[in-house]
Formats: structure tokens, sequence, C-alpha cells
């Protein structure tokens, strides 16, 4: 596994697994219907926005994650992230890994603290950022249509860096 | 006083006093050196946004908000609003009234619930939420640098519409 900043043209290797990922309408609260140039715009574009990927053994790209301040101007020293792994490669430690790798990174560029806005309280990864020592600030009631859980909630959650 | 749809031409009035509150820091989580057309942008435009306008008696517009999705996709009932009172014309009702103005149209818009995502913990607008509804679900601690009180929480604050 190796860990490294996205390149442009990576993007049509994330592409597949973003679009599953999204249409299944599961864990992120984006438009499943999401289209390819919306897409990549909302993964690989913005003010003070980083990219990252996981490349396997085989130099395929199995996962990523983007790091971008959450907020502007007083609170700009907050980060956010998004991490995807492909679900054909799920189980390996990818996931684990690029988090670790993004905490490390957020830290060493200035941010004092990670923030994700809304993690759907049923997603598995909620058991991933608490044992990274992430902790739920509160949760949105009854705010996400899951397909098969129904309205659940979505969680904030923080980690000092 | 008048509430009603923003038009284009009615942004003139509303920079002066948008300018002057993101440039004092101590409410939005802004550059406070933001400049017009990006203000523009941020206030009046993006998907699914309404803006609202609070128009004195002599016709100037002393007050704004804008309503929009907080999430897209299988969230997208939940709003998130943003308000400011030209700092000339407070003490008057007019938040309160814009508040109770855009809580109802954000139902009748079918919104399930709204949600703040940065309210910053010493802004005297927390009671004016409260007062209408509003819970505290969680506070991101120390993510804001505020001028005279140093570093100090935001908090997310939802509603049930």
């Amino acid at each position: 596994m190796r860990i490294r900043e996205f390149r442009t043209d990576d993007w049509e290797r994330i592409w597949p697994f973003w679009r599953r990922i999204v249409a299944a309408g599961e864990t992120y609260a984006w438009d499943p219907a999401t289209d390819e140039p919306e897409a990549r715009a909302l993964w690989t574009t913005g003010a003070g926005k980083r990219v990252h990927v996981v490349e396997d053994a085989a130099g395929g790209i199995v996962a990523t994650a983007y790091v971008k301040p959450n907020y502007a101007g007083p609170a700009d020293g907050v980060a956010n992230a998004g991490f995807m792994v492909d679900p054909d490669h799920g189980g390996h430690g990818y996931g684990r890994a690029l988090a670790e790798h993004v905490l490390a990174t957020a830290k060493a560029d200035g941010y004092r603290a990670m923030v994700f806005n809304a993690v759907v309280e049923t997603n598995p990864a909620v058991g991933l950022w608490t044992s990274l020592g992430f902790t739920i600030l509160g949760t949105v009631p009854d705010a996400y249509d899951h397909p098969r859980h129904g309205r659940v909630g979505l969680h904030i959650m923080h980690r000092a860096l």
C-alpha cells in the first residue's frame, strides 16, 4: 500500500467507486444521481482542499480522502474530511491507514481539530472514527433517509489534533 | 416593517452591513476580508436557496436571511439558514420577526427541520434561537478565534419544523 497526493489523472479511477458509494445513498448526504463533473468538483476542488489516494500493491486506487477547512475566517483552524474506500477492496485496513495519514497530515498543515458534519449513524465507519479518538458532539435526529433503515440521525464528530 | 423575497437590486443595500458584520469577525465563520462578489455569491446563490429581506417603514433594508438545504440527497429535508440585522437598526425586533417568517416559510417549503452549523457561543443570537425552540445539539470546542473573547466554541443548533 502507498498513500500519496491525488493527481488529476487519478480521478477516472476514483469515479467508478465514488459513483457506486454515493448512488447507494447510505453514507453520503449528496445526491445519489450526482454526475461525473459535479462529483469531481465536490471531491477535488475548493479553497484549501488537499486530496489523498491509496494505491494497493498492484498500483490500483482503492481509497481516497479530501481534507479542507470546515469553516473560514476566524474558524479556519478546524478541518473537515471525507473518505471513500472502494467497496471491492474493503477489509484490508486501507481506510484506517488513510485516516491515520490524513490526521497526521492535517495536524502538520496547522489544523487544530477535525470535524465531520454529517456521519450517518448507521455507517460502520462510526466505529473506526471512535477508535481513532473522535467523539460524537451531537446528532441531528431523523435527518437522513436511509434506504434500509428509514430516517436515521447524522452525527457531528470531532477530534482535536 | 415588511418581509419579502430578495430582489437582485437589494444587494447593494445589504452589502454595507454584510461587510461590517463579517469584518467584525465575531459571529460568522467567513473571511473578514471577503470581497463584494464573493459575499454576494455566499449570500444569494446556491442550489435551492431562498433569500428574504426586511424593509423598515421608510423602505430601507434592515435585515436579511437565506434558507437552503443543509445537506443534499437523502438528507435534503433539513434546512440551513443565515441571518443578518443591520447593526444600526438593532433592537426593533426585526431579527425575531424575520426568524419567525423564515421558520414558517421553510416549513411550507417542505423542510422538516432547521440546523445552524456554526453559531458562535458568545453571539447574543443564541438566546433568540433558544427562545424560538432551537436546542444546542453540541458544541465544537475552541473552534472560533474571537477578537475579544479568544477561542470560543461553535454551537450546532437544531429545531424541528
